[in-house]
């Protein structure tokens, strides 16, 4: 298995590897993935085994069901996990796009290309699919990756690393592109490699990721509360504020682009919140409230500060009554987590001014906050969801693993030539 | 003059001018930067004036000469400044420009669009004509910023930013949008900002943005060290060679972009060395060399391991002597600091694969380093030069001051009929 690497020296091997990785043609990445998910598929039986032993010491160590459910991996999830591989393969390579062209003068031509980014640490809790999917991201985009799954899938990130990395060897990528660390120190360790990581993603809960953002400098992919919001402006259409309001909270609530908090204009409340309470209740959606919404959903618990701040990933919701849509956008920017917001209304201008001024990656009219996911975006494939204000923004795709460079090709031009006395002039033709 | 507002205080009032800033129009910003242009040409003895006290003192307090030159406000510098200015106003509005379009379903349109980043943190030393550069490119772009001056520009610094700050404020732009912080205290403050400010743009000596990319987990946007390379390659044609490998180390020895080290092929060297070198003798540069390049240029300094790593910004070169591109290219990745890499080569393939495998944000084939500068490049206005891997890479103009947000447009969809039986289809239909 893994002879026993340092943290420094499996951070310079992924480094080595990224600099062959930068040239590999796409063929050569796909031909590898493929034999990846060959790889899982022949070795299905060791997979399971070794996920048998962590589900069995998992349920010893009495962890949650909802945990055990996510660790679990059987003959449908080998099926899905190879599935996923063979997806990633179809997708268009994400490098060597030309970006923008200029002719900075004639026979001096600048392209900007589309290129990887170098070595990406992912740290995971649980889910052995995800580091999967993970690595196969970083394979066709042509980063390295170290790795670290939850320790509770000790032994199926082992088996699953050692059976991509094979498959990586063999079929023409650099050894040390796919790399697996598994203590709490060699996390620590690399959140401190500035010269070797250089981009951090972190999967799991709001804590898990705000320590990991609190303790790099590294830049960071990913997102910690998902505290969404939809708004039901006063000429809101009454069958689309409920179907959104209730889809957003219902669906799934156990999701970060789920509502948390509804608020609703004053002019509409009194006819919308008797008709949305009966749909919660019929869902047991526990329902709190800001005072003027006490007055008209009579019984509920009133919402307090704490609740605005609260990302319940439940069914449980607060709603609060605003005087207008500023102050709905004010509310919004003040507690919202900049991940999702919606507006329900008929007043293209209202939306148009939500849209604008509300502080978020994704931000939605007339549509359901669920929506805030990369397969519905049509990314194919999604790296994480992100509310970073740099890179990239929201469900990022594979779009989110590449940076470019510059690529000047000339014919012997000096700078000399175009400064001082009798200084030759730039084209700065635009070519793309 | 600036009331004493805490650190948390003005953080807080440019986080509140962002979200207006958010909805602007670009005539908005651009009548604000002209108006500002204006009052500095009507205020210009006032900043003369101050200037000269911050000179006075700097010489009584015995700063370098060069310092002195780049503090310096004279009627020239404001010209200068005035029209940088009015060109920041010309240029296309960065924000508002849809990157991709994608039709998720009939009637459900998602919008890709660039918007404003939030507050930027930008600090300088010295040189007050950048922070004016600085504030214009935030103000263009939509961002609020907290500008930090060096000490020794404090008067220069103080009346520009009221001034800017006045004239934003009386053309509709958001109080708070530029402001001024002058202590160290308030640096380290801002640095630990994460909930409210977005970027940070350090300017100045290599030291000094190290330590801020080390004590901040906020995205910083720039570069320390500039340790440019050159390999003359064994095909390479000697006049392209001898002009980049002169114009690349002595036309501007002082700046990022010029090169430190000189790398050369073993079977060009005999006869390319003995050329650059009586070149080099001419314009008085002092050249060291590893072993094999003593043999052909007796008596120059032994360049030791110190000499691989230094950024001389003087006329001092170090030069090397490969094997083969492969060597150039690892010396390169080890040494160089992801800046600008040239080759040169009348040989496609090794342009190509040095192109592809160095891993810096400009690469080059035939051309001189000296290139990698953001007016040469056509960017009209340079925010600075990045060597991070994600968000901006190389000279970054108005481009790296935005970001995008998701605009989801609807009709009342929602999720629950896109799943479980029954499921709708996605269109995903890509319009751009």
């Amino acid at each position: 298995m893994s002879t026993l690497k340092t943290m420094i020296e499996k951070a310079k091997i992924a480094r080595e590897a990224t600099l062959k990785l930068a040239a590999l043609k796409n063929e050569v990445k796909n031909k590898a993935l493929v034999a990846i998910a060959a790889a899982i598929k022949k070795n299905s039986g060791r997979i399971i085994g070794a996920n048998e032993k962590d589900v069995t010491e998992s349920k010893k160590a009495k962890i949650s069901d909802v945990l055990i459910k996510r660790l679990l991996i059987d003959g449908d999830k080998i099926s899905e996990i190879i599935e996923e591989i063979e997806s990633v393969a179809k997708l268009d390579d994400p490098n060597g796009k030309i970006l923008s062209q200029v002719e900075l003068d004639r026979g001096l031509m600048l392209y900007q290309e589309t290129c990887p980014i170098g070595v990406i640490g992912a740290i995971f809790e649980s889910r052995p699919d995800a580091l999967v999917q993970i690595a196969a991201l970083c394979i066709k985009s042509g980063n390295a990756v170290i790795l670290k799954g939850g320790s509770e899938a000790k032994n199926s990130n082992r088996i699953l690393v050692e059976i991509i990395s094979d498959a990586c060897e063999k079929n023409g990528i650099p050894k040390g592109a796919v790399q697996l660390i598994e203590t709490r120190d060699e996390v620590s360790e690399m959140l401190k490699m500035n010269d070797f990581i250089s981009m951090i993603i972190p999967r799991g809960s709001n804590n898990f990721v705000k320590y990991v953002q609190q303790n790099t400098s590294i830049p960071v992919l990913g997102h910690s509360d998902g505290i969404c919001h939809v708004f039901i402006d006063e000429s809101a259409e009454m069958k689309k504020a409920l179907d959104i309001a209730y889809d957003a909270k219902c669906q799934y609530p156990a999701v970060c682009n789920a509502m948390e908090t509804l608020i609703v204009h004053k002019n509409i409340a009194k006819k919308f919140l008797p008709e949305i309470a009966k749909k919660y209740a019929g869902s047991k959606v526990e329902v709190r409230g800001d005072e003027e919404t006490g007055k008209i959903l009579k019984g509920i618990k009133k919402a307090t500060e704490l609740d605005w701040k609260t990302e319940y990933n439940d069914l449980v919701l607060s709603i609060k009554i605003v005087n207008n849509l500023s102050d709905a956008v004010s509310h919004i920017n003040k507690y919202g987590s900049k991940h999702t917001e919606a507006i329900v209304t008929e007043n293209k201008k209202n939306a148009e001014e939500f849209m604008d001024l509300v502080d978020a990656a994704s931000v939605m009219w007339n549509a359901s906050t669920r929506f805030a996911d990369g397969f519905r975006y049509g990314k194919g494939a999604e790296v994480g969801i992100s509310t970073s204000k740099i890179h990239a923004r929201g469900p990022v795709g594979l779009e989110g693993l590449v940076i470019y460079k510059y690529k000047l090709v000339g014919h012997g031009q000096i700078v000399g030539d175009y400064s001082g006395k009798n200084a030759k002039k730039f084209l700065h033709k635009k070519i793309k």
